[in-house]
């Protein structure tokens, strides 16, 4: 037995069986030549059926965006020009299938990644799809994280937002990291799903255990020969009564964001309130023309169904040069993310917008559910003007819009003053404001969402609020961050919309203290210099308070 | 005679014989098929030779960017890959040459956009190209600004930068557009250099005259049928006494932005008392390998020669995913002005930075100019600190930071406690403010200077400047605009470097209010909805003042 230290970033205690989450594969050898290159070649359809099939009967199991990577990288593994390339390989140059395919994967990788834009995030996909066929035809477990069939401590390097897309929380006693940071997406997983979770643990990867016991709040991991039978205690979510409120009874709403009926029932069944972020582009993404109003009516009153009598959000289409929609035929843009996107579209193509307000306020008569509009990526009180008036011609009673660019958060005066309420996406703000692509893992730091700069946006976004009497939600993924959203109320903010899974454990610390405490947490934030102290000096706070 | 009503966007009155900016030229015909494709073909090199040779010869007297921009130009009028297809365009294909280069333009132009980021924005130029070789081989004016012998008075429909590269201000007597607004490119330009301008004439382009009267501050334009000789009076410039100061005596510095020796030299004439801004890429930008540090020292020493005994802020390496350089090998990004650019690229490379940093401080020693260096790129507290300390490390007296993210400007405070000055880049401020990017034509005008929410960034950090007793310079091109200059004075700017052909219209505008007029006038510009009403509110407020 010997005991680690690490860097507790999400309390609690748990003990279990340890599962370790294997690195990258190492590059398949350029030989032996087989001795029968059409046998060899022949292996390789094979194993991409089943890797695709397995990936496919995830998908199932799974809903919303999960649903979409699992069956993207499904379809990508089954890809035949890619497979015809390896078999080429194997046939013209003699090489091993698994060298052949890892040959293959990396030319097509590179052609996505030169093509620049949408096509060069798919890089990272490829690889991911490269390293499943390689573990196949070698007969290795691929890398990532293993399928959970009962309850362990997964122990890693770290972990990519790929490597989670379908993991059980229920199944996940706690997360152990060699690397990674409080700021990590290791960290901010395990504090949105209230999993207890130790990260910059050095050496853990090197030792052998069984079994491990984890505590969160303390940062220490102790390894052991034999495995344990699974316990976990003073997990936060657990203490969650379901209503959205601080401890002092003021109320906060907590919400569900949702990009399909699938998820609007999951975000349902989890206690939401409603919906902060109900996204629209599931019904655009496959369709070569516009889908028509009848089209779209039907499928927003699907996801609108559940939420009868509840309030929900729903936001206009957010495609353009970073989200290409085929029928949209947008030219390619040298920095996409700054470029026509969002309500940007609809200036040149108004009557596209008309027709998706006119199918959203039907969907909304036809549900009961109490939609409200908002419009993605606007920048200034004129746009959002502009907007406004087109939606309530449209018949929507109650229009916002969401506030991404620094530009709309330092305008929040006009902007409150035109519109409902606002809706902030911290993703993308924090992305502009530090004027760091949210895709580059080089400039993570920078995205941090305890960024005090990001927070004095929010802030004032806050106090614009107050003084209107009008509402301003938060639905980006700071409002998983338990600690982080009750920072949020304390700067003003009256709505939380997240991920389902995040809603037991943010309601529940948000419950743990009244909004004084939260207030002075938030001022403390404010005023830090960085991130880590923002985070620090409100956590210090919180202990006093 | 007729008189045709516009929008004055730069005052002053002025008169002279008209010269009429061309259309872009219509599509080359692809018929009739010449009868000797062989001498057809021929025809090609000639003619690119031809324009290569006329740009080059303008280069010459050209300097800075200008020049580059020409030298650009030149070599691709001469690409020999563009010729080679335009000529088996005509043997193989039966087209007549001009179509032939059309179309083998219009390939070359669809690679560059496919291949995104840095490539894609050389597009515009190779349609320059191609309107230059179309035009010399059908025996026709090449569109954009004619070179100027004689003054005139410019009428174009609208005015991009690179039709005014090398444009002679002192022959230009005034600017009259068809198209554009207050704060397009030609009133921005006619601003800077203190010429007349009205944008905005519906019908002139329609009209025919030898000659024009134009008054600039009250937007008409007298259309005559006889040429008419030239005159101007009125003129801001001209009634600069040469030293930087408001009507009441507050000082403020006014500096040239330079890129090379020459700029340094065009500067001192200009009569800059500096430089606020010297870009050091020149030296980087043809070179395969690092510069050594003795390299570099010779190519500052050459820049900061001119300015003994003066004040030069020296900015770092400014390149990254958005600039790529041979020799830094960066890998393409989804998003290259969000990418690993300015400072981001020390980060990995702190070794570049600290030769760059010796090699200044050496030819600081050398020329006896007054250096300050500074970095460009910087989102927080911790990165000034960082460079702050590397720079002080190197014997750099004065360090300071290009503020050009929201970020930097949110955290003024925390950035000016550890460094000793800070610049404003208004360009690239303006476009993550507003996330909107500066290339993309469709939103130039969330670019706007004047946007409310880029002032109140500005007065955020002039306040901080204040409290701290620290220097807050702008070095973007909202330093060129006399009137938002002034305005930026009143958010407590204290220099502003620019163009050197601005420098007296800006001196001069400065000097015709006092400081209480220009902070009223930037009151009045902060607290405006949109940029429009903050241009109208300023300029009302300095009548009444």
């Amino acid at each position: 037995m010997s005991t680690l230290q690490g860097v507790g970033v999400s309390p609690g205690k748990a003990a279990g069986p340890v599962l370790w989450v294997r690195d990258r594969l190492p590059d398949p050898a350029p030989g032996p030549a087989p001795a029968d290159p059409a046998a060899e070649a022949a292996r390789i359809r094979p194993a991409a059926e089943a890797v695709a099939q397995r990936l496919l009967a995830r998908s199932e199991a799974a809903t919303g965006e999960a649903k979409a990577v699992l069956e993207m990288t499904a379809a990508m593994a089954a890809d035949p020009a890619l497979l015809g390339n390896a078999e080429k390989a194997v046939a013209q140059r003699g090489l091993p299938a698994p060298r052949a395919v890892f040959e293959a994967a990396g030319e097509f990788a590179e052609l996505l990644a030169a093509s620049g834009g949408y096509l060069a995030e798919r890089v990272r996909d490829v690889h991911d799809v490269r390293d499943r066929l390689v573990a196949e035809l070698t007969g290795t477990a691929p890398p990532g994280v293993p399928e959970l069939t009962a309850p362990a401590v997964l122990v890693a390097r770290d972990l990519a937002p790929a490597d989670t897309a379908d993991l059980d929380p229920g199944l996940v006693l706690a997360l152990v990291t060699e690397e990674g940071g409080p700021t990590s997406h290791t960290a901010i997983l395990a504090r949105a799903l209230g999993i207890p979770a130790v990260v910059a643990v050095r050496g853990v990867l090197a030792a052998t255990a069984a079994g491990a016991r984890v505590d969160g709040a303390v940062g220490t991991v102790e390894l052991l020969e034999h495995a344990v039978a699974p316990e976990s205690a003073d997990r936060v979510g657990a203490r969650w009564n379901g209503s959205g409120s601080t401890a002092d009874g003021h109320p906060v709403k907590l919400l569900a964001n949702i990009g399909s009926a699938a998820d609007a029932r999951a975000g349902v069944e989890a206690g939401a309130e409603g919906s902060g972020l109900f996204r629209t582009e599931f019904c655009f993404l496959d369709a070569a023309v516009e889908p028509d109003a009848e089209t779209q009516r039907q499928a927003y009153a699907a996801a609108l169904r559940p939420f009868a009598g509840k309030p929900v959000v729903v936001r206009t289409l957010d495609a353009g040069a970073d989200k290409p929609l085929p029928f949209l035929d947008i030219a390619g843009e040298p920095n996409p993310a700054l470029g026509v996107r969002g309500l940007r579209v609809a200036f040149d193509r108004p009557e596209l917008l008309d027709r998706q307000l006119t199918a959203i306020v039907a969907a909304a008569a036809e549900t009961g559910a109490v939609v409200s509009v908002m419009a993605p990526m606007v920048a200034t009180a004129g746009e959002a003007a502009w907007f406004a008036e087109r939606a309530r011609d449209a018949g929507v009673e109650r229009v916002g819009v969401m506030v991404e660019t620094p530009a709309a958060a330092l305008c929040a005066d006009e902007i409150l003053d035109v519109v409902d309420f606002v809706s902030i996406g911290t993703n993308d703000l924090a992305q502009y404001t530090c004027a760091a692509d949210r895709m580059t893992g080089a400039l993570a730091a920078l995205n941090d969402p305890w960024q005090p700069a990001l927070l004095r946006l929010i802030a004032g976004l806050g106090r614009a609020g107050r003084e209107r009497g009008k509402p301003v939600g938060v639905c980006g993924e700071a409002a998983a961050d338990p600690m982080l959203a009750g920072v949020l109320v304390g700067l003003g903010v009256t709505s939380l919309s997240m991920t389902a899974a995040a809603l037991a454990t943010v309601g529940a610390a948000l419950a743990e203290r009244g909004l004084p405490d939260w207030q002075e947490a938030a001022r403390q934030a404010v005023a830090a210099p960085g991130p880590a102290e923002a985070r620090s000096r409100a956590g210090r706070s919180l202990e006093r308070g």
